[in-house]
């Protein structure tokens, strides 16, 4: 029964992602009530060590959850029935806050970008010119799909001008990517645990803003339910507490990781980040490989995006990663599925320590598989990257 | 900053509560992707044994949540507005689940019955007559705030005579008190990790059977949003898969306390949980205290709640608890606040290990505070319980 253990694979896969001894130890330690005396001191003590991540002095919530909870928590406390939204469609989890939007009964208008093309701001400038009284735009920072980064800045400054809130989704790039809540005028912040803050998944993290508390309060309608209500989140934070019972060990893992990514300082771990996305495009080009996202200064940093070459079967090439070199890889996500494949640098796994035996067993499979490459090109080009 | 585990309180409280160390080793893994060929079987084998212990043979999900989820994500899924729901309110959480009908647009015709007070079937039998139309009863199985229990079997008679369906909370009871889901008619059984089932809090535990998938096949309106959405549940579980990412460290200690749970075998976890709720009422009653449950047969084996005698501050009497024995108890909630304080006693706590202490710490801090008893008599009653 106890064998599965030897079969796990190292996940280069965009998430979840390796975690630290530190904060497998933390949760592994007798569980904790959350709340009371003993508690109090560590939420207070994680959720401001969150807040630094995500670059806010507003309120910031560790909901029990996924990132979809995140996302979803934003859309059901800010959204009307008939209220504007403007989702911002650059790949699959673009999607995925458009139909939670329009499913929760905003009056959704797609503004669509082509699969790996970059977000212009001045064409969402436009849109919102021409359709008037859009409430907020949803947009995801780092496209786990197709791999291209948003200009969140831009767009901030898009939003303001138009009066519209910003809700990001920054599931795959909290921690991993720049991304300044406050600063650029994200009012609405939605990530997760299992990314690039490397801890287990499990945990919905979210940062609101003064202007989606007024947004809120300006409600005609009152926010159904408890969950995903972030007015009740917000009450229950001011007591150390929370509306529902929350995870308490993986809030220890949580705990734990924030430490780690502080010591390490942002700077230094965004900087990480950036060289590890850097030498997996150079050994993917190295290859021969085509990357997804068609301007590499949009690609993402923490996921890379790589067009399956003609004549590869990608669940096949996947197989052999995982089976003959024990590194399990992403598939192609929703349209995208067969004609991509993706490689996760996050966390941990965004260090040489990965990347290299990740590119090489790549050239070795693809070799394998009758794809024509110079053996050991790619791994020079990653190897002289990080040098 | 490690200060805080030497601080860290016995938990005794009713849920979150102490786990086993099989559990604790399942987290501390290294994290697996929650999907994918080596996390298949270990979903499946997770879900099978689940459903064991759910006594269905029904669908099972296992969501990245808290209880209240399971209870929301079963109003959201099958209640439309003005859909006519008996919420049978014997308690805090009764309430709660009343203000989630209430809130999700259900004409909610609330079941009053006294704090403490076991419910009639008859009753609400009676209540549904004169309803007409009652599309559903929500009901706590076992009342955490008041230390009741509701008479399910009966209940679900009640509601297939009135055509109704029948949405159980067993947040606190499911593993730890019989509950025949597919026997006794429960059409949604909502529940949760952190109590009888001995796992850390962040897992939402839910079973549906097939007249709940019924009626949500005769909606009028689509079911709203992803997360709480049991439709899409069940049309990605078909494929071992799930619509969000999902705790796949906390679904290994599941996995690790299931395995445990049946091979101590459920009868026999329920004797165990029997004995223990009889012996923390035996020593109650030795001390001179009074059970807030009127009467005893519908008292909770899985929590007591006791009256605060008077005289005594409930809160200072906790911190002694605490402070001096190292041992969490609970305080009343809601309405009951300062007049009661509870015990818990579920899952591994169930037992002479933990309560013989808990009812020694009870007299001595008891005694300390000024409330006269007789030293020892409580815990000779604990023991003789037990022998």
């Amino acid at each position: 029964m106890e064998t599965y253990l030897r079969k796990r694979k190292v996940l280069m896969i965009p998430g979840p992602t390796e975690v630290s001894f530190s904060v497998l130890a933390a949760m592994s330690r007798p569980v904790m009530a959350h709340y009371g005396p003993e508690w109090t001191p560590i939420i207070t003590e994680t959720t401001d060590m969150l807040k630094k991540v995500f670059q806010t002095r507003n309120d910031v919530f560790i909901m029990p959850g996924s990132g979809t909870l995140s996302m979803e928590a934003s859309v059901v406390s800010l959204f009307e029935r008939g209220d504007k939204v403007l989702s911002i469609v650059s790949g699959f989890f673009g999607k995925r806050f458009r139909d939670l939007a329009f499913s929760h009964g905003a009056k959704v208008i797609e503004h669509r970008v082509t699969f790996g093309e970059p977000i212009e701001p001045d064409a969402v400038d436009r849109k919102l010119a021409q359709e008037k009284d859009v409430k907020a735009i949803t947009v995801i920072h780092n496209e786990t799909s197709s791999g291209t980064v948003a200009p969140i800045k831009q767009l901030g400054e898009v939003a303001r001008k138009h009066d519209a809130l910003l809700i990001v989704d920054s599931i795959s790039s909290l921690g991993g990517v720049d991304l300044r809540t406050d600063e650029w005028n994200v009012d609405v912040n939605a990530s997760a645990s299992q990314k690039c803050i490397g801890v287990p998944p499990g945990l919905s993290l979210i940062a609101v803003g003064e202007r989606a508390w007024e947004s809120m309060k300006k409600r005609k309608s009152p926010i159904p339910g408890i969950y995903m209500n972030l007015s009740m989140w917000r009450e229950a934070a001011k007591k150390a507490g929370s509306p529902v019972t929350t995870p308490s060990s993986l809030i220890l893992g949580l705990r734990a990781s924030l430490i780690e990514i502080l010591e390490e300082g942002l700077e230094n771990r965004f900087r990480r980040h950036a060289l590890a996305g850097r030498a997996v495009r150079e050994g993917v080009k190295a290859m021969g490989l085509q990357l997804f996202a068609t301007k590499e200064e949009y690609a993402s940093n923490t996921v890379t995006v790589i067009k399956t070459p003609r004549g590869i079967d990608d669940a096949k090439l996947r197989e052999v990663m995982s089976e003959r070199h024990g590194i399990m890889i992403g598939g192609g996500l929703g349209e995208l599925e067969g004609k991509t494949f993706r490689i996760g640098h996050m966390a941990n796994t965004a260090s040489r320590t990965y990347i290299i035996p990740t590119i090489s067993a790549l050239e070795s499979t693809l070799s394998g598989l009758g794809f024509k490459l110079e053996a050991g090109k790619a791994v020079a080009a990653v190897h002289k990257t990080f040098e």
